[in-house]
């Protein structure tokens, strides 16, 4: 008989009824009915119940055993009376009866129970991660994250692809967030940094002919922790291709994704058409570049409405440049208590308000009311109900100014509307790719024009896009967002070194600076690049909207806390003055 | 029509004659044939040839591409004459007339020819590793690096495993090797480290009650480096099992690798039976832990033969405490010539020498020769021969001392004679688990007792083990050699809290010190820990192995050079002041 067990504790069925067998495993819980003892015996795969009455040989040690004790049992497989069968269980139809046990691994008095919901406070449960990840809920998302990234790989390899490891220990690649740095010890002074990303790497893949690269990549970035991120590591299903142009890489990666969530989305509704939204019709529509597409309110402008309108506040705002009136409507949300409350919504998030309007019975038919509805007529309130196709009950949100004022608070506007309305279909992942970002952006305090994303991406256009106003210049550059989120980011790179010069040099680096920082890429596209592009896709963020968790930490088995500690590793720690010394560093004192 | 290619350079064939296709490659060569410009055109697939004669439109600006250049080309598939049809390549039947081409990317003049084999020093070949890894064997090492990965995932999967990701940074967790360091920009003066291996872990995971884990895992050592080692991350097989003893393991991961060598031995042949050598057995056969046993020489103990001898040197040795005579047999090696070349490279190695025996014929049969033989007589000879069962042609060679001051040598004396023999098969993989290692040591300068592997290992006999005499106690510890290679090393674990620190104690740590460097372990092993144990295998290695390769450079897309630097991508650098403001740090200027 094997040292440790015949069975797991998910194995036995009524099949075994008779038959000696081992299992090894946690108490899950102890009960004593009537002087028996009922043990829920459980390991990675089930729940085994084993019992000990008074006449087993070893009722006095197993008396003695606790909740997440590590035991071994020997025992006899009997059938449940029919009335105690759990149909819930696998082995809801049997229970072995305790002849023998072995303690395998004792425990302490628990911080922290397994069985059950009880909450915890996050550190608790990060300091106790070993208890924390038996609970059923962490066994489940841990091993869905495995699956999940099981199923990449494979969708990956039958499209082609082939996974190729690049380096962790490497040079600076700037991508925007800070790097994490690694003294070297045999090069006193220097540095190496963690890869942000591989991109460099898959770029320098594409230009060695391997045509069609992927990676779980673990990615570092330097960055402030908050829910949807990990401050310190943390993956990417990473792709590059050759020869391809932007919907290539979208018809490669789309399958992919609506594969791995078919498979894991628990029968949520999986969209099949992704349609194509640029950023800035994105913006306008959702007021963000990440937009809920379960939620179907669609933002428009309306400014014409408002113009020379007896509402002074739009009215006036008109008549300065680059301003706007767009209209949230909300269908369902014809109530003043609902338009109040979404005002105070605005007022919460820093805007002066929302005017509003909204439509109820009247005496000839539907009646516009709210106090801008009498400020600008019945006239103007009817083409804006007409335009926006809203009627009896309805409502309509209205922000003004520069877009940039009020977009951001218009895009959550938006997301509370559909929400507190039911507007969202909870039960679907919908998605869109974001296209044709702009190339540049202009500083707004100290006015320079620098790379709005990624500075690798070709113009579209190329080298001729280049002569004319860099704030016109779309980049081969898409996002995929996913219910709210960004899930994937890519380009079609810029492989050209002039029209790679150029960019830069619109973004104030001279060639020197962009050899420097890039050496290693900028100088491999001078021996025959090929047009290439790709994207990487937050696989901890597939894994949260697939375990229909908020907060990334339920996804990662040993994630740091919010300060970037990992408290039950003591990370980081003080160094030992002897590797200080061979690094030839010292550790400064804080300033005043 | 597709912006860049209809079908791969590998996909052409007769059926394909009069179609109008469209590839993009790199041009591999151009060779002029009466006028007719013929191109070799390759990517990541395979070559097409594809011409051009001075008819076509584009002959004036196919004349101006060059090796290595990306170009795509419009053209008509023809069939080849039948006697220029080249069988070796999968498109020989076909080529390709140029009707249209667009240079995707010109290439300066090369510092490294991708076709052909011509060598070049590494440095060249690391900074220009873009194109160094188009070159024919580079594509395939890597290819089969990614396809070895791939099957060892498969594998682990099908026997039960899911592959879980561990923290990256994280702290310090020795095991034997120093730490990469990385200094926190929000805790300043504190420092992650990066993980040695997921040790600590994947026990924690164990703990948590996933049962069998697995991981593709990046390792970092800051350590020199050396041909078959890599100077910073590495990439390990994880894995580790609950509820197993050493034999489990064993079975669990033999399969794993038997059939990774299959796949990709390229026929040679996998060994099915793995013989358990124990730690002092290997040492004495092979003179080292790591045997080859492709090589069939075994050495053996002849202390008896010289005891008293006339061979005053060895007689005199054996009067001292620890001493041995060994024998290292090499059957066909009996000639004066080979046997003073072994002589010599003892000698050259750091030995006084090896004594040596050789038989030939003579007047009466088989006849000992060399100066030894005479020293000890002809009976002692007749029984070394005896022993070792050589015969005519064959040569014994003899080191002599305590066994740790000639046993490496002998190891490598091993080596040299099966190669020059010819004894060993280089068509053959040959494995062995080397088991028994012992739990301590004693550090022959300071005489302190220390761990001599893994301080995690359960030792054999548990805690009752250590009560007796330290240096006695063996470990549940392995490693598998392959062909002169540690490919895997691996424990049992010592999971139980109290024996773990009791195993700390004999060399030298206290409670408290264990409890500071190994914490989160340590801490979850009082709730409940399960019995466990894995092992690890060294991907770099096993890679090597199937290449048919000797450095590990050679299997690894952008290594690092032997002063752990990239060129290419200029790694280790200087800081910015900023950087090292942010985490607080200052770099002290030399010692002198």
């Amino acid at each position: 008989m094997h040292a440790f067990r015949t069975h797991t504790c998910a194995d036995l069925t009524r099949d075994d009824v008779g038959e000696t067998v081992r299992l090894s495993g946690w108490v899950h819980r102890v009960r004593d009915h009537g002087g028996v003892l009922f043990i829920d015996l459980r390991d990675h795969y089930g729940i085994t119940q084993v019992l000990c009455d008074p006449d087993s040989p070893v009722f006095a040690e197993v008396e003695k055993v606790r909740s997440e004790w590590c035991v071994r049992i020997d025992g006899v497989v009997k059938a449940r009376a029919a009335e105690l069968v759990n149909p819930k269980i696998p082995t809801g139809e049997i229970e072995v009866y305790i002849r023998d046990i072995e303690v395998l691994g004792a425990s302490k008095e628990l911080p922290l129970i397994v069985f059950g919901d009880q909450e915890y406070p996050e550190e608790t449960r990060l300091r106790y991660r070993y208890l924390d990840l038996r609970r059923e809920a962490m066994q489940k998302n841990m091993t869905l994250r495995s699956d999940v990234v099981a199923a990449m790989r494979r969708r990956m390899w039958d499209k082609g692809f082939r996974e190729y490891q690049t380096p962790i220990i490497t040079a600076s690649s700037p991508e925007g967030a800070r790097d994490f740095l690694v003294p070297s010890r045999l090069h006193p002074g220097k540095f190496y940094a963690l890869p942000q990303a591989p991109q460099q790497f898959k770029q320098l893949l594409m230009v060695s002919g391997f045509d069609k690269y992927f990676q779980i990549a673990p990615c570092f970035r330097d960055e402030d922790p908050r829910a949807d991120r990990s401050p310190t590591d943390f993956y990417q299903l990473d792709m590059e291709m050759s020869f391809v142009e932007q919907q290539d890489v979208f018809d490669t990666i789309q399958p992919v994704m609506t594969g791995v969530f078919e498979e894991f989305g628990g029968g949520r509704k999986v969209d099949e058409v992704w349609p194509q939204i640029s950023y800035k019709d994105s913006a306008l529509w959702y007021g963000t570049d990440k937009p809920d597409l379960r939620n179907p309110i669609k933002m428009e402008v309306v400014s014409e409405h408002f113009a020379g309108s007896g509402f002074a506040i739009f009215a006036k705002l008109l008549e300065q440049d680059g301003t706007e009136i767009r209209a949230i409507p909300a269908p369902g949300g014809g109530s003043r208590k609902f338009c109040d409350r979404m005002n105070a919504f605005a007022q919460k998030e820093g805007l002066p308000g929302m005017g509003y309007i909204f439509w109820r019975d009247g005496e000839n038919g539907v009646e516009a009311a709210g106090p801008l509805a009498k400020n600008i007529g019945p006239e103007r309130t009817e083409a804006i109900r007409t335009q926006l196709g809203l009627g009896k009950g309805d409502a309509a949100f209205f922000l003004g100014g520069k877009p940039s004022s009020f977009e951001r608070v218009a895009g959550l506007a938006r997301n509370v509307i559909g929400e507190e309305l039911n507007l969202t279909d909870k039960e679907r992942f919908a998605f869109a790719w974001i296209v044709d970002f702009p190339m540049y952006e202009r500083d707004e305090e100290t006015g320079a024009v620098d790379f709005s994303h990624n500075p690798f991406s070709m113009p579209q256009g190329g080298r001729g896009a280049l002569d004319g106003d860099p704030l016109e210049v779309l980049g081969y550059q898409y996002d995929l967002a996913c219910n709210g989120y960004e899930l994937i980011s890519g380009a079609i790179r810029n492989h050209k070194p002039e029209i790679m010069f150029k960019a830069f040099e619109l973004a104030g680096y001279g060639e020197d600076e962009v050899r420097k920082r890039f050496g290693g890429m900028v100088n491999a596209f001078q021996y025959g690049a090929p047009p290439h592009g790709g994207c990487a896709v937050g696989i901890d963020r597939v894994v949260m909207l697939l375990a229909d968790e908020t907060n990334i930490r339920e996804v990662i088995l040993f994630p740091m806390n919010q300060r970037a500690e990992d408290l039950m590793m003591d990370a980081p720690s003080e160094p030992t003055n002897e590797q200080l010394r061979e690094l030839r560093l010292r550790v400064l004192p804080p300033e005043e």
